[in-house]
């Protein structure tokens, strides 16, 4: 995290807020739509609407957090926020939420600013060098890191809760289950996994449906802990994980299958892993891809692609469709599992506040407060419908060797429990 | 059907076939890529894989039709069958179902040849006036045509069959139900509909569920039929039927919902469509669209496009997308249900045999066979991929009153009997 701000020293509350200043808070609160929440300065004058009750206070420490703030609110508001010259006084989640509300009823959202943005930036594209370099930078932190605040399995996608109150670590095994009926894995089947991360999906369907699997990651630190739990679990002989983009992949499989990996690469690298899923895949064979996106195409969030997710762009169901469209692929079925990620974003981001003392220690407070923002930011873009979370299945074209209905997916109660426990 | 052919005099089978039509023969087999179907020509000669028993003989009874047949296969076919120059000897949809297989490997379907014919067709345009007109093509032939081969209640969509081997007339009721399922119709809500045929479905969605409805539709016959059946059903209070264009919906709903529609406009019209959404659909609103599709865009078989369907064009997801994507609405469920099309249309095809002489009396045997060989053709191209149905939920962006799973959907049988039954 060589880019992330060092904290700077905060000025004194003393100095008075100029007339300019008071003006700057006002258009940066008209910008965002007055939502409920409180804009504080560094010298404690307010700014809220008066008819409403805030949920929560966002205090700007310093006159140069605020000019920077309005001049470009949606990436410098994590770079002040990470570095403590912006405190928000509250539910850090649930203020996010009321600002990503207000910002879309202000018009702010998917209107005519984002759409030039959208011109403006170039879509990333992601070359095998630079996956690979994105890739390091956020998931080999460190698998410790992952540790305190994943599932006990790190499963670091989207989970899937049949009943809301279900825990985390039943909500990950649930969405595995899931993803596997949407498959209808069959032993002895030939699935190949693009994208795996610390292989608790292939370890799943390994061992509870008796396929063999090809798991293919480029994160070095991720591929070397799931060989060891394979070996711990005697699935050595049937889950073999090749550290290499899943661009690469060789070989005929029954079933491909990707979850969380698409939204990390550009629409521009779509042809590539089209022309590898028609490469790989059996004349009989079945996929499904499981991604982050959007109702409408657009950039992500500035700050989360910079500090968080280089290279990420999560797609609009027409920029997924360049995949299948043009390749004789056919949609079987798209379902949209957005709040199921604002629901695991939440159990993240509470395990990762419990444990905020230890993040602080392994890095730093500039490094917490980041991802901290970054889970309830993530949390506010699910809620609220500035993300959503896809899952595709797909065959070729004229394969009728397809469910008659949807029925069998919910006959009977998913498993969501750990055999190991 | 003032544009159907007159039957023309077959000539006599006296008449040898000559060296340039036995290679015609050959080359119109390599081209639909030999499937196990046997081409006959008038004086009796034959053309067959040698590995493979024939499931039906084509026989083309002049040099005429040959000569035609050869210059371009998707038109003539339907043209020269029609007025009984060429003739299958067999099962027709089973035919033909083993002429779209072959197309397809011997890479016609979805090749270099249809972008190229899909790069020239202009997408149909349908403005009110055409769009008026290309509905009395079709819709206006007559209802006691339809009545002899659709179900009891004239459902002239893909039907829902829950279990295979229901009746049509269960399944039709099945799929209104499971429509109003997916809408999660509440009593006292406020539907439109667009796009209405003879009314079934919104008659259903007031009986069985107590909402309002609006239903729109350009075609004269089945607006007088449907209000009809309103008035009978002591419905009218609660359902109006409006002979009008679906783009002049006026007014706010709680549901939008438009069942087999879409695939006649272009997507030229999807624009004006879209707005007459966003302007009709409450905030809290949600919609379904139900409509023919493709796996990849491309033109509508040339010779349905002619007789049976002016202006018809089936959307691939991603040019359905273009509905959704630039209006902020939110895609949440897409199911395709490509093999309850090709079985309802078995059905159909069934019922419209059985009734064959009427047919011919009705009208006469060039517009008996041209419909039959539409609901064969049609039977075929569902069967292998050609076709597809889709049908997308959707609300706005950003609403979250959705339901937590799918499990609802399945949880209780669907109702498969009218109640007047």
């Amino acid at each position: 995290m060589s880019n992330a701000h060092k904290p700077v020293p905060v000025r004194t509350l003393e100095e008075k807020s100029s007339k300019a200043d008071r003006w700057m808070a006002r258009r940066l609160m008209d910008f965002i739509g007055w939502p409920p929440v409180q804009l504080v300065l560094w010298d404690g004058s307010r700014y809220a609407r008066e008819d409403a009750d805030v949920v929560a206070a966002i205090i700007v420490r310093d006159r140069g957090a605020l000019r920077r703030l309005v001049t470009n609110p949606e990436f410098e508001f994590g770079e002040m926020y990470s570095c403590g010259r912006i405190e928000v006084d509250g539910d850090l989640a649930e203020c996010l939420v009321c600002v990503y509300r207000a910002l879309r009823a202000a018009g702010q959202v998917g209107g005519l600013r984002k759409r030039l943005l959208h011109a403006l930036a170039k879509h990333p594209h992601n070359d095998e060098a630079r996956a690979r370099e994105n890739i390091h930078h956020h998931y080999d932190i460190g698998n410790d890191f992952y540790r305190l605040w994943l599932d006990e399995q790190l499963v670091y996608t989207c989970a899937y809760f049949p009943a809301p109150d279900m825990t985390l670590e039943q909500a990950q095994i649930a969405k595995m289950a899931y993803v596997c009926r949407k498959l209808r894995l069959e032993p002895g089947q030939r699935v190949v996994e693009a994208g795996c991360g610390w292989g608790a999906l292939a370890l799943y369907m390994a061992r509870q449906h008796g396929v063999t699997v090809k798991a293919y990651n480029i994160s070095r630190e991720q591929i070397a802990f799931a060989r060891q739990r394979a070996r711990r679990e005697g699935l050595d002989d049937r889950v073999e994980f090749i550290e290499d983009d899943g661009r690469n992949i060789e070989g005929e499989f029954d079933v491909f299958v990707s979850v969380g990996m698409l939204e990390h690469i550009g629409v521009d690298s779509y042809p590539a892993l089209a022309s590898v899923i028609d490469r790989v895949l059996s004349d009989r064979g079945r996929g499904l891809i499981h991604s982050i996106g959007r109702d409408r195409p657009g950039p992500l969030n500035s700050w989360i692609q910079r500090r968080i997710f280089p290279g990420a762009y999560p797609p609009s169901i027409s920029e997924m469709m360049t995949l299948f469209e043009p390749n004789g692929l056919s949609v079987l079925d798209i379902e949209n599992l957005r709040l199921h990620y604002a629901r695991t974003l939440q159990h993240w981001l509470q395990r990762y506040d419990a444990n905020g003392d230890r993040v602080a220690r392994m890095f730093d407070d500039t490094f917490r407060r980041l991802w901290r923002l970054y889970l309830a930011g993530s949390v506010a873009a699910f809620s609220t419908g500035t993300l959503q979370l896809f899952q595709v299945v797909f065959n070729r074209s004229g394969n009728n060797d397809v469910p008659w209905t949807r029925d069998y997916l919910y006959r009977e109660p998913l498993p969501d429990q750990s055999p190991a426990s």
